[in-house]
């Protein structure tokens, strides 16, 4: 992969779920951030999915945190014993962490008008570390937060997206990278030479090859992804062309977002 | 998270890929791998997703490799340009690679009866590094590989299944996790201080809450899983105790795996 930009932005995802890595559940939350994200020209460097031990949770904050712009982590932020994300984020840039006035406040307020009680493990939904900000949770109160550039976000999707929605307008993006995917059925290595030659050709993009292997045989789509328009543009271009001359035809697909 | 066993067997998988960093292609290799071992007592104990980067990918095949029992890549090794982890992971354990004579016989019977021809680039398939053995594909012939803990196997969902499949029965199982899952219509928030005691009363097995949200508000599912049957036969009761207690029917589930 060539380096996009020397204005690119970064981010890092880290998926903290002992059900994630049994396989109980599938995580769906690093695609829906990493296509948010590029909307806006933030790139998702690196994602990590690591057990609820707090060790290594701390550890990983710590070691990410310091690598790119931008840092999230999505689970462990519940009521129960097994949710410690709060605590980890807290203790890897050495701050405390105690209930959170306003975040007790919404919870307050919530479950004043509520059927269930406010109750001990409930509260510690709003142990907030010193020094973060509140990110908002529109579908069941319980806030994330912001400590220098982590943001502290639910694991449940639903809950994970409403509060990016408001995490989003807050970040400082960069060039957005365009894309441009370019299908045909040609075998990847019947392309592979040619498309060698086109991305020597043009240094200022990446292009990859993705097969897919369905009923009939693999299809291939080819992107075409930079921060460069024109540059974008031009490969795909020259893309097509390569299609074309190995006696197959191509389909393109702009995506709104690469 | 206990520590389940002095005797885990430990598994990592790495996903290399620009298209599951970018949110084009959703992940679904990690859980069919964590699923299969953990049905033979390997835990998935971390999975990272990096770019198609060669210093990115050496570096993470070394730091992981020596971690954990069993290394799992998958990703990047097909024909083109960006196809870079055969030659990462031989450079992580400073190995040559080179044209594997069986690999190249087993393309070149192939490619004999196919309507296609075995170029350059699909020739690049045959490159292993000296002193891996082979990883069959029955999907796609190109073949995966192992060396020292690491097993390179593709990217696409089927073929990296049917590589899996070869795989496992050569890998040294562990004591199996055992795992029962409670469902009940409790908010987890009510549930939580239950749970922190029975928890603390089973050190010998993981207990984690998880709620999905829904039309009907959330559903919460408490999975209990551990090494000794009798254990979490033991904690499994005791939150189902637990939720009755609390005036809700409790639904228990004996998936096959845990």
């Amino acid at each position: 992969m060539q380096d996009s930009s020397p204005k690119a932005v970064t981010a890092a995802l880290i998926i903290v779920g002992n059900e994630i890595l049994s396989g109980r559940t599938q995580d769906t939350n690093l695609k829906h951030l990493a296509e948010r994200l590029g909307a806006i020209g933030i790139s998702l460097v690196e994602a990590r999915v690591i057990p609820d031990k707090a060790d290594v949770i701390t550890d990983t904050v710590r070691a990410l945190s310091a690598r790119v712009d931008y840092l999230f982590t999505t689970g462990g932020i519940g009521p129960t014993h097994d949710d410690i994300t709060a605590d980890c984020v807290a203790a890897a840039f050495g701050r405390a962490i105690d209930i959170h006035p306003e975040a007790r406040a919404r919870l307050e307020a919530h479950y004043a008008t509520s059927e269930h009680e406010l109750n001990e493990a409930r509260l510690r939904m709003a142990r907030i570390p010193d020094g973060a900000s509140l990110i908002d949770n529109p579908v069941s109160v319980a806030p994330g937060f912001r400590l220098e550039n982590v943001f502290v976000m639910a694991g449940v999707p639903r809950i994970m997206a409403a509060m990016l929605d408001g995490v989003l307008p807050t970040l400082k993006g960069g060039a957005r990278v365009e894309s441009v995917t370019i299908r045909c059925d040609l075998p990847e290595g019947t392309a592979a030479e040619g498309l060698r030659h086109v991305a020597a050709d043009h240094p200022a993009v990446d292009i990859g090859s993705y097969p897919k292997y369905g009923s009939g045989g693999f299809r291939l789509s080819i992107v075409v992804r930079g921060v460069d328009s024109a540059a974008v543009e031009d490969a795909a271009r020259a893309v097509e062309k390569l299609v074309q001359d190995l006696g197959a035809a191509a389909e393109r697909f702009d995506p709104a977002a690469g």
